[in-house]
């Protein structure tokens, strides 16, 4: 059906047909969840050899007792591992401790209230801070400018990147944009993997934004393939061509490999900044929990395993967005009622309705029993300014429960469209 | 012997004796380490059991899948153990990561930039941020403070704790001292256990301090007795008596319970700073490690479990303390030469010196291959006036090696004090 070309009455016909079903969703009492990327259950198990591992020895093998404090910069070996998720030498990395999240907020804090290198590199000297932040992207990076008191400029994605155009005349225009988001792989929520001209556009930033620009670099999902290995250019390698190795700060975590809330976290960047990180990370801690890092590099030794691991994730997940997308071709392939992307990676399908429907589809949704993330959190504020983006997350649920739930968001989507069509007929 | 009463030759006699025992321990090449306040390998080991506890059940008693993200208040059972070693509700503590020095700094930072009590309370808004420092000190407190541009004013330290009179004259007569560093039981470096009374005026503080006064509570050795649990007057029932719930955030941890890189940390405070903190956290993290802290409770089920395992580290202590405690009583008991007081719990000893000493006897420990703590360590901006103060931790050493690196200190403490007398003498 074609919203604009349908007839009042096939269009009435339509809505009465639904309105009818989500009536009779409503008697079923549904209680699903498609809101966080969180690992499922049987995701979770794929580690669960972690308890137990160490057999009583808790010396690595580089024979540190790790039980003891001390070791600020995490087990050599474990760095070792996140260089090769991240494409950077071991001495530019630190392994620390269960939340990427928290290395971001106090890698942005270091940079605006201490600065990375050196005080008077610090942001706070500026009369205004801002970051740029790709739209649609992800809330709690949107949460940590707001808690910092940085102002958020918001940029398109498009689907090989954000919209570089945009972001280099911007950074050129305002050396006041100190900063700006990055998930370059599978990026949240629309899937997207940078393209390589667009990480050696942001790796050149450095060179034509304000002093101490820096981008906060999420490779949240690095090695999360669903299908093949797909390759993300290295930022570390563009940074070094470009000759701006300080201008970027990498994060990357396990918490989407092994045990969500008790992985490592890392983070990298050129050996100033990781320098300034260590001043502040020692002020603030004796060192990292060094026994749950030696577990982690005696269950997921090599960076082979590591990819051996993650195609059994890929398996698990692999029937989950294929419920998702399959709902999505068959309901609107060929209308005009939804766009959205194909995935091949990560944790999100991202969804655009048509415009001033996000909020009600959701608001629809939830009448039904079927919970998705609030419609806006996917921009700065909570504001999507057109009420279209929709993140889907189909990771927890069972793959009947997904299936159960795409049907309820199918149908939430086609009346809300279909209603909004005929109301603005009858004006 | 006494310095000033001695003749010239006498002392002449002895410089000369000591020299050559000097000049003997240079050539044996000792490496022994009195500097930081670790548990020795015997103690970490008491906690061995914790890798593999969960026998692959990683679910709480109260339900909570453990490895998947959230929980941002900690496990339930947990609070619950933390509440009793802090003397609080349940509800008015959080169980966090690895550190609570971690904790420590993300309290002050967010009663400085944020507010604890919503943004009006952020202390930012003062010309001037003032804490009050009791010394001899923590040096990590006294960083913290550095880090983030806070001014400290030194207060001494008595038998019964900070000087009360002091205190309360300078907090009444200077509205810009916004904090205190405590630590109450076995105080670091000096042991001292604050009386009932001097917890009482602590907890009276926040009525006659300027607004948004708040004492950081670092119970860091709550339940470190060596000989009989020593009781500590329950500060949060003086604030409730005093009305000042808000003027004080308790801290305590596992790291010298369990294993001090891996252990768990808690913060405690009144209803409205815990909301304040629970903001922030939530802003930096989607919830702590909840699989070492379910490790936790199986290993330490409740408070008695956690007394009888403490009577564990007692017995490998004790000895240690005796060795240092002893050598100091023989060599300097009814002398001029030095000062400490007997310990009963944490772990260190607190040695003053004759004034202007401490860096010369620390130097000559060094040239030995003694390590002791930088002199001026437990002093803001790392300088004791008198220079007179060396901590003493005896923990980590084995006790041979207490007692060898004991022999030397009190060889350094006995030459530096006579070469200094004789020096007086001979200008």
């Amino acid at each position: 059906m074609n919203l604009t070309t349908a007839s009042v009455d096939t269009l009435t016909q339509s809505a009465t047909e639904l309105r009818a079903q989500f009536e009779a969703y409503r008697q079923q009492g549904l209680n699903l969840d498609l809101t966080r990327g969180k690992p499922s259950s049987d995701q979770l198990t794929l580690a669960d050899d972690l308890d137990g591992i160490l057999k009583g020895n808790y010396t690595s093998a580089g024979g540190v007792d790790t039980r003891n404090y001390g070791g600020l910069e995490g087990l050599p070996e474990l760095r070792q591992l996140g260089a090769e998720m991240l494409g950077v030498n071991t001495d530019d990395i630190l392994a620390q401790g269960n939340s990427s999240l928290t290395l971001m907020f106090l890698a942005v804090l270091t940079a605006k209230d201490f600065g990375l290198r050196g005080e008077a590199s610090a942001w706070k000297h500026e009369t205004k801070i801002k970051f740029l932040c790709p739209v649609p992207g992800y809330d709690r990076h949107f949460s940590i400018c707001e808690q910092l008191g940085i102002e958020m400029i918001t940029v398109a994605m498009t689907a090989t990147g954000p919209d570089m155009d945009a972001v280099e005349a911007m950074v050129k225009a305002d050396s006041n944009i100190k900063g700006m988001w990055c998930v370059p792989k599978y990026s949240n929520p629309t899937g997207v993997v940078y393209s390589d001209e667009t990480v050696q556009r942001i790796a050149a930033l450095g060179n034509i934004a304000g002093d101490n620009f820096c981008v906060f670099w999420d490779n949240a999902y690095a090695v999360h393939d669903l299908n093949e290995v797909k390759p993300l250019a290295s930022i570390s390698a563009a940074c070094a061509t470009a000759g701006t190795e300080d201008s970027v700060i990498q994060f990357a975590s396990t918490s989407k490999i092994t045990h969500a809330g008790s992985g490592v976290a890392f983070i990298a960047s050129s050996k100033a900044n990781i320098t300034g990180l260590k001043k502040v990370f020692g002020i603030m801690s004796i060192g990292p929990d060094k026994v749950n890092q030696l577990r982690h590099i005696k269950l997921i030794p090599n960076y082979a395993s590591l990819l051996t691991h993650m195609q059994q994730h890929a398996g698990l997940l692999k029937p989950r967005f294929a419920s998702v997308l399959s709902h999505l071709d068959e309901a609107f392939a060929d209308t005009d009622l939804g766009q959205w992307e194909s995935v091949a990676g990560g944790y999100f399908v991202s969804f655009d309705a048509q415009p001033g429907l996000a909020k009600k589809i959701v608001s629809m949704a939830a009448e039904l029993g079927v919970k998705l993330t609030p419609a806006g959190a996917t921009f700065p504020y909570g504001n999507d300014p057109e009420d279209r983006n929709i993140r889907i997350a189909p990771t927890v649920p069972k793959l009947a429960q997904v299936d159960a739930a795409m049907k309820v968001f199918v149908l939430c989507v086609k009346l809300a469209s279909i209603e909004k069509a005929l109301d603005a007929r009858r004006f």
